[in-house]
Protein backbone atom coordinates (compact mmCIF):
# COMPACT_ATOMS: atom_id res chain seq x y z
CA UNK A 1 0.00 0.00 0.00
CA UNK A 2 1.58 3.45 -0.85
CA UNK A 3 1.77 5.65 1.95
CA UNK A 4 0.79 8.94 1.73
CA UNK A 5 3.30 11.68 1.99
CA UNK A 6 2.16 14.34 4.18
CA UNK A 7 4.60 17.19 1.90
CA UNK A 8 3.58 19.65 -0.39
CA UNK A 9 0.27 18.66 -0.63
CA UNK A 10 -2.90 20.77 -2.23
CA UNK A 11 -5.72 21.38 0.07
CA UNK A 12 -8.83 22.92 -1.75
CA UNK A 13 -11.52 24.28 1.12
CA UNK A 14 -14.76 25.48 -0.77
CA UNK A 15 -15.84 28.58 0.92
CA UNK A 16 -19.32 30.46 0.71
CA UNK A 17 -21.27 33.04 2.65
CA UNK A 18 -22.20 30.51 5.23
CA UNK A 19 -20.86 30.39 8.48
CA UNK A 20 -20.20 26.35 8.43
CA UNK A 21 -17.48 27.05 5.01
CA UNK A 22 -15.36 29.17 7.32
CA UNK A 23 -15.74 26.68 10.14
CA UNK A 24 -14.79 24.15 8.25
CA UNK A 25 -11.57 26.17 6.37
CA UNK A 26 -10.91 27.14 10.45
CA UNK A 27 -10.98 23.25 11.44
CA UNK A 28 -8.53 22.66 8.84
CA UNK A 29 -6.44 25.12 9.62
CA UNK A 30 -6.51 24.45 12.86
CA UNK A 31 -6.04 20.48 12.68
CA UNK A 32 -4.27 19.67 9.35
CA UNK A 33 -2.39 22.55 8.15
CA UNK A 34 -0.61 23.87 11.88
CA UNK A 35 2.61 22.39 12.59
CA UNK A 36 3.22 19.93 9.14
CA UNK A 37 6.34 21.83 8.74
CA UNK A 38 5.46 21.18 5.09
CA UNK A 39 4.79 23.32 1.48
CA UNK A 40 1.24 22.60 1.67
CA UNK A 41 -0.80 24.77 -0.45
CA UNK A 42 -4.28 26.12 0.67
CA UNK A 43 -6.71 27.06 -2.14
CA UNK A 44 -9.78 28.97 -1.04
CA UNK A 45 -12.14 28.02 -3.67
CA UNK A 46 -15.83 30.05 -4.25
CA UNK A 47 -18.26 29.37 -6.52
CA UNK A 48 -19.60 32.48 -8.22
CA UNK A 49 -23.57 32.18 -9.63
CA UNK A 50 -23.09 32.20 -13.42
CA UNK A 51 -23.32 35.66 -14.75
CA UNK A 52 -26.19 36.43 -17.06
CA UNK A 53 -24.14 37.15 -20.23
CA UNK A 54 -27.17 37.61 -22.12
CA UNK A 55 -30.35 39.52 -21.42
CA UNK A 56 -32.81 35.97 -20.59
CA UNK A 57 -36.05 35.15 -19.13
CA UNK A 58 -35.82 33.75 -16.08
CA UNK A 59 -38.27 30.99 -14.25
CA UNK A 60 -41.05 33.46 -14.08
CA UNK A 61 -40.97 34.68 -17.50
CA UNK A 62 -39.44 37.75 -16.63
CA UNK A 63 -36.93 39.96 -18.67
CA UNK A 64 -33.90 41.17 -16.78
CA UNK A 65 -32.76 44.03 -17.78
CA UNK A 66 -28.95 44.68 -19.10
CA UNK A 67 -28.58 47.11 -16.00
CA UNK A 68 -30.52 44.55 -13.69
CA UNK A 69 -27.90 41.87 -15.27
CA UNK A 70 -24.79 44.13 -14.46
CA UNK A 71 -26.25 44.87 -10.94
CA UNK A 72 -26.47 40.98 -10.28
CA UNK A 73 -22.77 40.70 -11.74
CA UNK A 74 -21.68 43.38 -9.98
CA UNK A 75 -23.69 41.69 -6.19
CA UNK A 76 -22.10 38.27 -7.06
CA UNK A 77 -18.52 39.78 -7.59
CA UNK A 78 -18.64 42.09 -4.46
CA UNK A 79 -19.63 38.63 -2.52
CA UNK A 80 -17.23 36.82 -3.92
CA UNK A 81 -14.47 39.21 -2.87
CA UNK A 82 -15.74 39.71 0.72
CA UNK A 83 -16.11 35.77 1.12
CA UNK A 84 -12.53 35.53 -0.07
CA UNK A 85 -11.38 38.51 2.54
CA UNK A 86 -12.77 36.77 5.49
CA UNK A 87 -11.66 33.38 4.48
CA UNK A 88 -8.18 34.71 4.11
CA UNK A 89 -8.16 36.74 7.22
CA UNK A 90 -8.56 33.47 8.99
CA UNK A 91 -5.96 32.02 7.49
CA UNK A 92 -3.63 35.06 8.84
CA UNK A 93 -5.29 34.57 12.37
CA UNK A 94 -3.37 30.86 12.51
CA UNK A 95 -0.10 30.97 14.25
CA UNK A 96 2.79 28.58 12.67
CA UNK A 97 0.81 28.18 9.58
CA UNK A 98 3.38 27.58 6.66
CA UNK A 99 1.49 26.94 3.82
CA UNK A 100 1.21 29.12 0.47
CA UNK A 101 -2.68 30.25 0.41
CA UNK A 102 -4.11 30.67 -3.21
CA UNK A 103 -7.66 32.20 -4.24
CA UNK A 104 -9.83 30.95 -6.86
CA UNK A 105 -13.21 32.25 -7.85
CA UNK A 106 -14.85 30.10 -10.74
CA UNK A 107 -18.57 30.70 -11.83
CA UNK A 108 -21.00 27.98 -12.04
CA UNK A 109 -23.00 25.38 -9.54
CA UNK A 110 -21.08 24.76 -6.59
CA UNK A 111 -21.27 21.22 -7.15
CA UNK A 112 -19.73 21.04 -10.29
CA UNK A 113 -16.92 23.81 -9.72
CA UNK A 114 -15.56 21.77 -7.00
CA UNK A 115 -15.24 18.26 -8.84
CA UNK A 116 -14.00 20.30 -11.64
CA UNK A 117 -11.18 21.97 -9.65
CA UNK A 118 -10.35 19.80 -7.19
CA UNK A 119 -9.75 16.94 -10.65
CA UNK A 120 -8.05 19.63 -12.83
CA UNK A 121 -5.72 20.82 -10.02
CA UNK A 122 -4.81 17.46 -8.35
CA UNK A 123 -5.51 18.08 -5.03
CA UNK A 124 -4.80 15.95 -2.07
CA UNK A 125 -7.83 16.94 0.08
CA UNK A 126 -11.16 18.62 -0.33
CA UNK A 127 -12.69 20.52 2.28
CA UNK A 128 -15.93 21.72 2.49
CA UNK A 129 -19.22 22.12 4.83
CA UNK A 130 -21.61 19.97 5.00
CA UNK A 131 -24.20 22.34 2.96
CA UNK A 132 -23.93 25.42 0.93
CA UNK A 133 -27.62 25.50 -0.90
CA UNK A 134 -30.18 26.21 1.03
CA UNK A 135 -32.81 24.21 2.43
CA UNK A 136 -35.40 24.22 -0.37
CA UNK A 137 -32.74 23.82 -3.46
CA UNK A 138 -30.71 20.99 -1.27
CA UNK A 139 -33.99 19.06 -1.44
CA UNK A 140 -33.87 18.80 -5.11
CA UNK A 141 -30.30 18.81 -5.45
CA UNK A 142 -29.09 16.98 -2.82
CA UNK A 143 -26.41 18.28 -0.45
CA UNK A 144 -23.67 19.94 -2.26
CA UNK A 145 -21.13 17.51 0.08
CA UNK A 146 -22.82 14.41 -0.64
CA UNK A 147 -22.26 14.69 -4.47
CA UNK A 148 -18.30 16.08 -3.99
CA UNK A 149 -18.22 12.90 -1.43
CA UNK A 150 -19.12 10.62 -4.46
CA UNK A 151 -17.75 12.92 -7.35
CA UNK A 152 -13.96 13.78 -6.25
CA UNK A 153 -11.51 11.26 -6.44
CA UNK A 154 -9.13 12.48 -3.04
CA UNK A 155 -10.30 12.34 0.56
CA UNK A 156 -12.97 14.82 1.02
CA UNK A 157 -13.28 16.35 4.46
CA UNK A 158 -17.12 17.18 4.98
CA UNK A 159 -17.31 19.54 8.37
CA UNK A 160 -20.69 20.44 10.07
CA UNK A 161 -20.89 23.50 12.23
CA UNK A 162 -21.09 22.41 15.96
CA UNK A 163 -24.66 22.73 17.02
CA UNK A 164 -23.09 24.89 20.56
CA UNK A 165 -21.94 27.45 16.82
CA UNK A 166 -25.13 27.31 15.39
CA UNK A 167 -27.16 31.06 15.56
CA UNK A 168 -29.82 30.82 18.26
CA UNK A 169 -32.32 31.94 16.08
CA UNK B 1 -15.37 31.60 16.07
CA UNK B 2 -14.56 28.84 18.58
CA UNK B 3 -10.87 27.85 17.43
CA UNK B 4 -10.48 24.12 16.96
CA UNK B 5 -7.65 23.00 19.37
CA UNK B 6 -5.50 20.40 17.63
CA UNK B 7 -4.51 18.63 21.68
CA UNK B 8 -5.85 15.76 22.99
CA UNK B 9 -8.03 14.91 19.87
CA UNK B 10 -10.18 11.66 19.97
CA UNK B 11 -10.17 10.14 16.52
CA UNK B 12 -12.39 7.57 14.98
CA UNK B 13 -11.49 5.15 12.22
CA UNK B 14 -13.88 2.61 11.11
CA UNK B 15 -11.84 -0.39 9.69
CA UNK B 16 -13.62 -2.91 8.25
CA UNK B 17 -12.13 -6.23 5.50
CA UNK B 18 -11.67 -3.99 2.43
CA UNK B 19 -8.72 -2.61 1.31
CA UNK B 20 -9.80 1.26 0.94
CA UNK B 21 -10.74 1.47 5.03
CA UNK B 22 -7.14 0.15 5.63
CA UNK B 23 -6.16 3.07 3.07
CA UNK B 24 -8.20 5.81 4.83
CA UNK B 25 -6.01 4.67 8.28
CA UNK B 26 -3.23 5.05 6.00
CA UNK B 27 -3.77 8.87 5.20
CA UNK B 28 -5.25 9.36 8.33
CA UNK B 29 -1.89 8.66 10.34
CA UNK B 30 0.04 10.15 7.53
CA UNK B 31 -1.35 13.40 7.27
CA UNK B 32 -3.56 14.28 10.39
CA UNK B 33 -1.77 12.67 13.18
CA UNK B 34 1.24 12.48 12.51
CA UNK B 35 3.64 15.20 13.57
CA UNK B 36 1.00 17.20 15.74
CA UNK B 37 3.23 16.49 18.48
CA UNK B 38 -0.28 15.95 20.03
CA UNK B 39 -1.28 13.44 22.84
CA UNK B 40 -4.02 12.24 20.09
CA UNK B 41 -6.13 8.86 20.58
CA UNK B 42 -7.10 6.90 17.74
CA UNK B 43 -9.67 4.69 18.13
CA UNK B 44 -10.02 1.69 15.51
CA UNK B 45 -13.60 0.82 15.13
CA UNK B 46 -14.82 -2.25 13.63
CA UNK B 47 -18.90 -2.83 13.07
CA UNK B 48 -19.03 -7.21 13.87
CA UNK B 49 -22.40 -8.42 12.01
CA UNK B 50 -24.78 -8.89 14.61
CA UNK B 51 -24.50 -12.29 15.82
CA UNK B 52 -27.50 -14.68 15.93
CA UNK B 53 -28.08 -14.70 19.26
CA UNK B 54 -31.05 -17.27 19.37
CA UNK B 55 -31.66 -19.63 16.45
CA UNK B 56 -33.84 -18.23 13.61
CA UNK B 57 -35.33 -18.15 9.89
CA UNK B 58 -33.39 -16.74 7.62
CA UNK B 59 -34.99 -14.59 4.36
CA UNK B 60 -35.14 -17.75 2.72
CA UNK B 61 -36.98 -19.64 5.74
CA UNK B 62 -34.14 -21.83 6.47
CA UNK B 63 -33.70 -22.80 9.87
CA UNK B 64 -29.97 -22.10 11.33
CA UNK B 65 -28.91 -25.10 13.62
CA UNK B 66 -26.76 -24.01 17.14
CA UNK B 67 -23.64 -25.27 15.17
CA UNK B 68 -24.12 -22.96 12.16
CA UNK B 69 -24.96 -20.06 14.55
CA UNK B 70 -22.15 -20.93 16.48
CA UNK B 71 -19.32 -21.37 13.59
CA UNK B 72 -20.38 -17.87 12.37
CA UNK B 73 -19.72 -16.25 15.17
CA UNK B 74 -16.35 -17.59 15.30
CA UNK B 75 -15.87 -16.57 11.84
CA UNK B 76 -17.06 -13.25 12.54
CA UNK B 77 -14.86 -12.82 15.63
CA UNK B 78 -11.90 -13.83 13.48
CA UNK B 79 -12.93 -11.45 10.98
CA UNK B 80 -12.91 -8.99 13.30
CA UNK B 81 -9.26 -10.16 15.23
CA UNK B 82 -7.57 -10.11 11.87
CA UNK B 83 -8.65 -6.83 10.66
CA UNK B 84 -7.69 -4.95 13.88
CA UNK B 85 -4.31 -6.79 13.74
CA UNK B 86 -3.89 -5.25 10.72
CA UNK B 87 -4.60 -1.91 11.76
CA UNK B 88 -2.66 -2.55 14.09
CA UNK B 89 0.04 -3.11 12.66
CA UNK B 90 -0.29 -0.01 9.91
CA UNK B 91 0.16 2.26 12.72
CA UNK B 92 3.15 0.87 13.84
CA UNK B 93 4.62 1.71 10.26
CA UNK B 94 4.13 5.21 10.66
CA UNK B 95 7.16 7.07 12.28
CA UNK B 96 6.84 9.94 14.93
CA UNK B 97 3.42 8.73 15.40
CA UNK B 98 2.84 9.92 18.84
CA UNK B 99 -1.04 8.47 19.47
CA UNK B 100 -2.42 6.40 22.02
CA UNK B 101 -4.17 3.88 20.10
CA UNK B 102 -7.50 2.08 21.38
CA UNK B 103 -9.19 -0.97 19.49
CA UNK B 104 -13.63 -1.28 20.02
CA UNK B 105 -15.58 -3.86 18.32
CA UNK B 106 -19.32 -3.50 18.02
CA UNK B 107 -22.21 -5.59 17.10
CA UNK B 108 -24.36 -4.16 14.53
CA UNK B 109 -25.01 -2.33 11.41
CA UNK B 110 -21.88 -0.76 10.33
CA UNK B 111 -23.76 2.90 9.33
CA UNK B 112 -25.95 2.91 13.55
CA UNK B 113 -22.44 1.78 15.01
CA UNK B 114 -20.52 4.49 13.35
CA UNK B 115 -22.58 7.17 14.30
CA UNK B 116 -23.43 5.45 17.78
CA UNK B 117 -19.88 5.29 18.95
CA UNK B 118 -18.87 8.96 17.22
CA UNK B 119 -21.40 10.32 19.44
CA UNK B 120 -20.99 8.35 22.83
CA UNK B 121 -17.27 9.12 22.77
CA UNK B 122 -17.85 12.61 21.71
CA UNK B 123 -14.91 12.41 19.03
CA UNK B 124 -13.32 15.06 17.46
CA UNK B 125 -12.93 13.23 13.71
CA UNK B 126 -14.68 9.91 12.11
CA UNK B 127 -12.17 8.72 9.21
CA UNK B 128 -13.84 6.21 6.93
CA UNK B 129 -13.62 4.71 3.48
CA UNK B 130 -16.04 5.95 0.58
CA UNK B 131 -17.74 2.14 0.50
CA UNK B 132 -18.63 -0.82 3.31
CA UNK B 133 -20.95 -2.17 1.74
CA UNK B 134 -20.90 -4.86 -1.69
CA UNK B 135 -22.40 -3.40 -4.39
CA UNK B 136 -25.99 -4.46 -4.07
CA UNK B 137 -26.56 -3.78 -0.11
CA UNK B 138 -25.63 -0.37 -1.10
CA UNK B 139 -27.93 0.08 -4.13
CA UNK B 140 -30.73 -0.40 -1.53
CA UNK B 141 -28.85 0.85 1.43
CA UNK B 142 -26.94 3.92 0.15
CA UNK B 143 -23.37 4.20 1.42
CA UNK B 144 -22.28 3.65 4.99
CA UNK B 145 -19.84 6.92 4.25
CA UNK B 146 -23.02 8.76 2.96
CA UNK B 147 -25.21 8.04 6.11
CA UNK B 148 -22.42 8.58 8.37
CA UNK B 149 -21.79 12.55 6.77
CA UNK B 150 -25.38 13.39 7.30
CA UNK B 151 -25.39 11.78 11.00
CA UNK B 152 -22.33 12.18 12.56
CA UNK B 153 -22.01 15.62 14.25
CA UNK B 154 -18.51 16.10 14.11
CA UNK B 155 -15.90 16.27 10.80
CA UNK B 156 -16.28 13.27 8.92
CA UNK B 157 -13.46 12.30 6.40
CA UNK B 158 -14.24 9.96 3.86
CA UNK B 159 -11.11 8.22 1.81
CA UNK B 160 -11.99 6.85 -1.61
CA UNK B 161 -8.70 4.19 -2.65
CA UNK B 162 -6.89 6.16 -5.34
CA UNK B 163 -7.85 4.48 -8.92
CA UNK B 164 -3.68 3.33 -9.04
CA UNK B 165 -4.70 1.20 -6.15
CA UNK B 166 -7.86 -0.71 -7.19
CA UNK B 167 -6.51 -3.99 -7.93
CA UNK B 168 -6.83 -5.10 -11.37
CA UNK B 169 -9.33 -8.04 -11.62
Amino acid sequence: MAQCEAKERKILVAVDEGEESMYALSWCLNNILVSQNSKDTLILLYAKATPPVYTALDGTGYLFSDDIVATMEKYNNEVAESVMQKANKLCKEVHNLDVKVETKVESGDARDVICQVAEKLDVNLVVMGSHGYGLIKRAFLGSVSNHCAQKVQCPVLIVKRPKSEAPSK
